[in-house]
């Protein structure tokens, strides 16, 4: 059976998040966007991060298209850092990361944070994964196939995978 | 404002988390392990990974309680690597970083691999952040809020937070 190796194409995607978000600071500056923060001096003093660091980090998401540089207002000469839509679409990623840790690493009722439903001002449901048709789903109820990305020698790769072996995740 | 800096909590399960699956190799050995690989040599063979990091890697992922060596059958010699419920429960951040992946970096239609519901043989539905009351939040509708495991001085800081900004993210 060939390995997808180098060319596996899940592990180039799973690589390049890992070197956007992966990077010490990173996913705390796109955390503190998300709630709110947007001028220099306010990740700056939330993080207490280095400015050199703090300069270099935005740059990078800039760079990757995570945050935008935008001025203050039309014409002004201060800029402030935005999400992008992609930056935004990061939110589950955020806080299923967030919630696995609450679970696995704080334990109940340590939770340093707790992320609340502005309207209704409870918090939020615990991010699951679903069917299309809403249903929740195990490990062992998913399968995974070639996607239209593939070379024709990675969809063989797969194909392997699923004669050669069904999950046995135990519940 | 005083700022959280090396007692930010959050950072703190962040750090822990990248570290767990942040290394090279950590992340695709899980996804291999959801796909249902189970010994040595199949974690091998399907990531064309060096013997002695793949070693290295189920190691660590061990030591985290990620994954458990059990003996292939009761009183068996070889042995083969399980995901723990631990484990199990990175699913949501493994499918969450896969979605965004196969948006921003690969696009439409250029999806390396796709997950199926098993029964159905349907793709899964995107992950979405939801109230407790099921309906779907963007960033601007959550607000945190400090929860049981902060000190009173980091609950201050995110009281201080809260008063001081309210998220402008435009949609």
């Amino acid at each position: 059976m060939p390995s997808l190796g180098k060319n596996d194409p899940f592990k180039n995607s799973i690589s390049h998040v890992l070197d956007i978000i992966g990077e010490g600071w990173s996913l705390l500056i796109i955390r503190e966007a998300f709630f709110g923060a947007r001028r220099f001096e306010e990740f700056q003093s939330r993080l207490g991060i280095a400015r050199n660091i703090l300069t270099s980090r935005l740059k990078k998401l800039c760079h990757n298209r995570i945050l935008e540089r935008v001025p203050i207002k039309e014409g002004a000469k201060r800029h402030e850092y935005k999400l992008t839509d992609k930056g935004k679409e990061l939110m589950p990623v955020l806080i299923a990361l967030t919630q696995w840790g609450d679970k696995w690493i704080f334990g109940q009722n340590a939770e340093p944070v707790i992320f609340m439903d502005r309207e209704y001002e409870e918090p939020i449901a615990k991010i699951r994964v679903l069917s299309s048709r809403g249903q929740q789903l195990r490990p062992r109820d998913i399968q995974v196939i070639p996607g239209p990305g593939l070379t024709p020698e990675q969809k063989a790769h797969i194909e392997a995978m699923n004669r050669e072996l069904e999950p046995e995740i135990e519940e």
